[in-house]
């Protein structure tokens, strides 16, 4: 099953089932009405919503309409909690080692992980807003899932069956930020602004066999301007499974329904299927070159991050966002979405 | 106005007007069911609560009750936001001090704030559930506000207009955990398990004189087994103000209305006032006798945390929890509380 949020001027947006090939949309009205009521009560609204799918599939259903990724919010536009976790050890080691800095003795051990800010998110093609592009403007293509309850102490392998739905992630980072967050230890704040997300969540049966052991096996596409920053499969360089993540998030306290967690940077050590955000290729060409030439994202650059299914057919649609400079989106004013 | 949010079996319980002196309630049914609502259109519904919460102070409501703080979950039950700083520069200075670290440069200019968990708080009489009693338990007696909708770079001034609601907070801690999450640069997130709060949130013209310049000027009492650890003024050592706080996390995204921002722990100059975290008492026993003497909390402890206004009544009312061991909670079980 394939959902997403479609924005109707309100806060939560309005529910809609996707078809499977992203070509047409059915509002989830009279089952659901908002993406977090169905994760409060998935058992029996999801089994509704699935059959609605089902027509919907077949070109059945009495009310569809063209889909238009355009017209989403964020699968969930703002939840209880979104913890993001650095997973690939690749990209940690990559970046690390750039910098001169040692790689933790830990790093196969316990998962590193962060709270984000989960209030505003960003829809697939929203702008992204920043006041300062000397900030280090990033993007980081990674993949998350949308958990049921998670009680505490819950074990990986239980974890994992509480998945409900699978994301495709542009955790936007400012880089220039990061060290004197890291340095507090109090971890990223503004470092990490408002997060993006593709159109359409999807329950993991979708994927087939490419979801397996708690990863999603499939190729993560990130460009820039059009051109390939990397093309690179999402399973093999995941250590941690997705359950062993959410174990770690579990492990001191319960794990509501509706929580996102996020994989981290996805990345591979095969250098030849590249990378999934510039600190990484910046991070390669310092080892390489001994300096790095790539820059940070600038005002005006667009962002595309897609993920092909076994067919070649779009998994999650596509982010697609552009990066702007605060001014020029009448800096300070907050949309109007009240509800 | 007094706002509190009842248990009633769902997730996010029912929201509920309650007088001044803490002995009545009213729901807020016909204007407002649940507490997320009121703040996403606070401007509509906030003037029909006044009118609730004085026709109830005279005494004059139609279906009042007994206000019961045991029948409370957080007066907001889950949020989309919870960043809790560290705003306290007495508490800093200490706990470093006591473990022979360096005070941060930047302590006085940018505030420390850490992304907390925000999907499962828990109500001001709710057991506080820990598997392991060698985590270093902890409480934390912070004050924390309820903000409107905050636009990405609003200015301290502007950022305080958007306080609509003042929480007396627990922030449960867990001190063996915190070295190497903070060691890793990511920050806090299994050593802050579930947050939690007093019974009522209160609309800051019932502090009177004691809201001002963006600060509560209180006395914040807490005890652990009916014995005093602290009586600590909120006003004189808080640092950083409340709007001060807001545009720092509003710096490079948007906050939304709902988002929670702590004090962190509330400290003052003066020893003789006690504090607010047994961390703070063991550095101060550090730093005058080269030892910490003080345990951390075993199970079955009892906290109580609660604030007195000028004339000697209950502000927020109490927090009042009990430690306890995960076995005997039936550990591993979520409580049913789907909706």
């Amino acid at each position: 099953m394939k959902l997403a949020t479609l924005k109707d001027g309100s806060r939560d947006g309005q529910l809609a089932v996707v078809s499977r090939d992203l070509t047409s949309a059915h509002f989830a009205t009279g089952i659901a009405t908002r993406a977090q009521q169905l994760l409060d009560d998935w058992n029996f609204l999801s089994p509704q919503l699935e059959d609605l799918y089902t027509t919907l599939n077949m070109g059945k259903a009495r009310h569809a309409f063209a889909f238009d990724p355009r017209a989403c919010m964020a699968p969930l536009p703002r939840a209880y909690q979104w913890a993001d976790a650095s997973a690939y050890p690749s990209h940690v080691r990559r970046v690390l080692h750039a910098r001169g800095a040692e790689v933790p003795a830990g790093l196969l051990q316990v998962p590193l992980m962060y709270q984000g800010g989960s209030d505003d998110f960003l829809g697939p093609c929203d702008d992204a807003v920043f006041a300062d592009s000397a900030w280090g403007i990033d993007l980081e293509s990674e993949l998350a899932v949308i958990t049921g309850d998670v009680a505490m102490g819950t074990a990986p392998d239980a974890a994992l069956e509480a998945v409900r739905l699978l994301m495709l992630v542009n955790d936007w980072s400012l880089r220039a930020l990061v060290p004197a967050e890291v340095a507090s230890g109090f971890g990223f704040l503004q470092s990490k602004p408002a997060t993006a997300f593709a159109p359409v969540a999807v329950t993991p049966d979708e994927l087939g066999p490419a979801w397996r052991g708690g990863r999603v096996h499939l190729k993560v596409s990130t460009q820039v301007n059009g051109e390939r920053l990397g093309e690179v499969e999402s399973g093999a360089g995941m250590h941690f499974h997705f359950g062993q993540l959410l174990a770690h998030l579990a492990r001191t306290r319960n794990v509501r329904a509706g929580a996102i967690v996020g994989s981290g940077t996805v990345s591979h050590d095969d250098e030849a299927q590249g990378v999934s955000c510039l600190a990484e290729r910046r991070a390669l060409e310092m080892i390489r070159d001994g300096q790095a030439t790539s820059e940070w994202l600038r005002f005006g650059d667009v962002v595309r991050i897609e993920v092909a299914g076994a067919e070649g057919q779009s998994v999650f649609g596509a982010i697609e966002q552009r990066v702007r400079g605060a001014q020029a989106e009448g800096f300070g004013a907050v949309q109007a979405k009240a509800a």
